[in-house]
């Protein structure tokens, strides 16, 4: 593990770092933020999982969450949205939607994508193992939220391992994949077209077929571009009800789905997860 | 004046502008952030000029700011850093410190540049004028403020303008344009090599020249990586203690020359100007 770059921030460190991963089979790179009492302590830490087109620097650069953070002593873990590399397989189409920065935190099964797309994998398991070895946090009390494509994959990694994330949250999560046009190419692509295999990667089936026992909050933003076509909250709503699953649902009047939104609500999240583990 | 986008923020409202300048003779680019509270009076404005490579839009995205801007009431101009266009001459060499995103804030009176790179004028003159005339903002309360090479144009418009801006603040500013070498190269390229034209564009030498009866905030982290070959603060502090002039010079220890620096301490030059204006 290689650090490639050290900047202080609001009275903590925030960090990158390049690794060789055995799930994705090629260098990937994350950012890590440090509060100031990690230096004497171990920390909580947040895993933020971001959406289409991002790299781990989008949050890093324009979410400010580092202040909160640092007020809440929690450490910030966020990783790439996709393998990437020459030799990694793209969207044939050119799409930004597929390929390249939209890993959508699956395990590919489907050629090429299955050499590198093991997103899923990446941050279930590899990550947050790699994070609990080298830095000084503490692995009882992880939580994970994300924007867009990463607040699908926050929601669906969080109701299949709640023991290693102890809360979730999303921000304008892609609710419901195998139902609208960016996660319909995206699971055709990596996964095939057999729909029975998408429901692993479906937080509205996911709910649906395993239920789940703790609370999902999830942010959205009413003026969101996005939100009728792809994101679709009230399915998730639907599910969750049918479900009993306890769904808190905060709808920003006039909100679209840019870092803008995200800084505006980011310390609300990160204070419900420092009080949630 | 045309409006090419808005984006909730914190409560407030995040625009960005195209217009054509009478000081550049080319289309500019500039973002305004407006608070709440500019929905129901006039509130005041901080102008925050951009250093090397910017446009008007590193700030807006990166810095922070709006959440301290919507706390205190204020609102937040953003200009570009220098004319942008097919017809605008740039550096020769291809360099990133003179010419395109390095307009240094001077009014050129050397060719091809003079054509189109009037920073001076545009920020002190043509743009409080048209925000003046477009927002909810009182002009008995603008103050300024700019990192890097913008911290320079801040603190050289306000020394020279202190009716207009009521107080000003920098961050890493280039302190002594005229004794580094990004200040040679872009005063030289603008202003041709008669030194005595250079003292105008100069915060030491005003300072020295001039003097200034206002209290000067400058920001400056201890481990900027352009803090002794460019920026020079030290200098400043010398012409201000010989010209007595009241600098409050803040040296961050580990803070580098990154928007991570930006970000811990805007809040802080917020709160100045709020209680200074």
């Amino acid at each position: 593990m290689e650090q490639v770059s050290e900047n202080r921030c609001f009275g903590g460190r925030q960090l990158r770092f390049k690794h060789e991963s055995s799930s994705t089979n090629i260098p990937m790179h994350f950012s890590v933020f440090l509060p100031s009492s990690a230096e004497t302590a171990k920390v909580p830490a947040l895993f933020w999982l971001s959406g289409l087109t991002c790299t781990d620097e989008n949050f890093v650069q324009k979410a400010g969450a580092q202040r909160y953070a640092e007020e809440f002593g929690m450490a910030l873990i966020a990783p790439d949205t996709s393998p990437r590399g020459e030799s990694v397989a793209d969207d044939p189409d050119g799409g930004w939607d597929f390929g390249l920065g939209a890993g959508f935190y699956v395990d590919a099964t489907e050629a090429p994508f299955a050499a590198n797309y093991q997103m899923y994998s990446y941050i279930s398991r590899e990550l947050p193992e790699l994070i609990k070895n080298h830095f000084p946090v503490d692995p009882r009390r992880f939580s994970i939220s994300g924007h867009s494509m990463g607040g699908h994959g926050a929601l669906t990694i969080a109701i299949k391992h709640p023991k290693l994330f102890r809360s979730v949250s999303a921000f304008a999560p892609i609710c419901a994949p195998s139902q609208c046009p960016w996660g319909q190419k995206a699971l055709t692509g990596y996964l095939g077209s057999d729909q029975a295999t998408w429901r692993e990667y479906d937080t509205c089936a996911l709910v649906t077929d395993r239920g789940c026992d703790f609370q999902l909050l999830v942010d959205q933003g009413s003026s969101d571009q996005f939100l009728l076509e792809q994101l679709q909250p009230d399915l998730l709503q639907k599910a969750c009800l049918d479900a009993e699953v306890d769904l808190t649902l905060r709808i920003r009047d006039g909100y679209d789905h840019s870092y803008f939104y995200i800084a505006s609500f980011i310390g609300e999240h990160i204070r419900f997860h420092a009080e949630s583990i």
